[in-house]
């Protein structure tokens, strides 16, 4: 058996691609259209080489109102190259960094649609840095 | 970058175990007790080479409630070798299937905590076959 992906539902589709892949890094490598079930959805990859999980993301055409959250769900982690750039980049973008890199290690942040997510430092904790050593925490995620 | 896990949170980690390792067919690869904190990390994966992503169960030794559900987590999605052969595992094991194979290709089903699974036959869909075939959908997944 093999893992194929993780699906979420998003109400905004150019909101969430903003997020997890301007601001977050991964790449559309699928986009399917459903005229008639009025639904599309986008598989979203990280683009590292034998990393095949997939991120669904399921777009409803008449959703309006937004999708709620539950506890059993807790969020989806990337490990990424260099935690303070991306918090920097995702903060550009409008993105609140719920948990700050304290540690050079480990960030949370939450998606349009509250799905939260976890960044996860490749390799040894990177070493303490202003501004993200003094910020404090926000929220929950 | 690189997709890690994804991680969920379970009330009853034997019942999670069980249904995850024992019906699906993951393996426990890694797990973390923290008594200070009273919560326990699981690590499953799929075992098949270059597999690497992972789910991670987070049991709360305290948590007595059920987690609650939303509707902006969709599902985990798993290929499988053989979807009538799984659903008769998972059956034979007590676990409702919710949407059966009866296009010999895909299924719902829902973990212990509310957490719907996708299992999709690899490869192209298998012949038709009783029972699935005629066997009606039942609840949401």
């Amino acid at each position: 058996m093999r893992f194929l992906h993780s699906m979420i539902r998003v109400r905004e589709l150019d909101a969430a691609i903003a997020f997890f892949c301007d601001g977050l890094g991964l790449r559309e490598v699928r986009r399917y259209d459903n005229d008639a079930g009025r639904f599309t959805l986008v598989f979203l990859e990280t683009g590292a080489e034998g990393d095949t999980a997939q991120l669904e993301l399921t777009h409803n055409w008449d959703q309006t109102e937004p999708y709620d959250g539950g506890r059993n769900f807790g969020h989806l982690a990337f490990e990424v190259d260099d935690i303070y750039a991306l918090c920097e980049r995702l903060e550009a973008r409008g993105v609140t960094i719920l948990r700050p890199p304290r540690d050079g290690r480990m960030a949370f942040v939450r998606s349009p649609d509250q799905i939260s997510v976890e960044l996860l430092q490749r390799g040894a904790a990177l070493p303490a840095k202003e501004p993200w050593q003094s910020r404090p925490s926000q929220g929950t995620w």
